[in-house]
């Protein structure tokens, strides 16, 4: 494990996160990973801070709602079948680390694991969250929700980011 | 003018937001400059982000909420006077453009005008925005706000990221 600086490797984890990385919630014995391919990192609140977001309608957003914290797992390997299959099924209906074969580790700052797999991780604690108001978005951007299941934004802060 | 990619440039933006940059927003003839320190920047809805946070006590506050858009100017030279008078003063009660002698510029894709130093630009559009909830706040992070001043979150979306 090599601990790096979250700004040094900003570039390159949102090259990646563009094009699908896993974020990993863990509640009790409540675990889920999903696909993200949005997220924004920086510095608010005198913490490093990576923000996610989860629409209402996700398993994962059951999970999150009730959980203290998230990590992102940000594969070097492709891992593209995975990635699509996290995307797009809901691990209510399947078990997405036995049929990917995807296996978690235990984070060293929070409780959510990380996916055990090459590449770079971020371990976040939720210290703030917003339900997104429908009202107060651009109508541009109102095609990206025919469902009206909008995101909540999930600010977490980046308690640890390394490679392993 | 050189174009640079927004996400190639943010390691460099974030070390210096964290010591001050000019946040400037403008509509009709209204127009003001503030200190922002916190920021986040990433890739969300599917355009490019910059997320700025202005409290409501703010002169800023009473612009950006009318405003379409706001610019992030981030000197490459020595401005620490420029910085802390903009970010204690209020554009309620000193013009800080004249009294810091900053001049400001026509931006190339927003309303908003962006502080003529050499440096480098962001441009934004907002396309959301999400005034803050106390009672979703993590208790650690109350202390930040003593006189229940909450920020406001603005989401830009990056329409222009240049140095000049």
């Amino acid at each position: 494990m090599k601990q790096v600086d979250y700004m040094a490797v900003a570039e390159q984890a949102m090259k990646q996160i563009k094009k699908g990385v896993f974020l990993t919630v863990k509640v009790g014995d409540d675990v889920n990973t999903m696909t993200i391919g949005w997220a924004t990192i920086g510095f608010c609140w005198h913490k490093p801070i990576f923000m996610v977001a989860v629409r209402d309608s996700r398993h994962t957003f059951t999970i999150i709602e009730k959980a203290a914290d998230f990590t992102v797992s940000i594969p070097s390997e492709n891992m593209k079948d995975e990635i699509m299959f996290c995307g797009t099924k809901s691990g209510r209906d399947v078990n997405k680390f036995e049929r990917c074969e995807l296996q978690t580790t235990d984070a060293q700052t929070v409780y959510s694991p990380i996916i055990n797999v090459p590449g770079l991780h971020f371990e976040c604690k939720i210290i703030y969250k917003s339900a997104m108001n429908a009202s107060l978005l651009n109508p541009d951007f109102e095609k990206l929700y025919p469902d009206k299941d909008f995101h909540t934004l999930y600010f977490g802060q980046i308690t640890d980011c390394y490679e392993i």
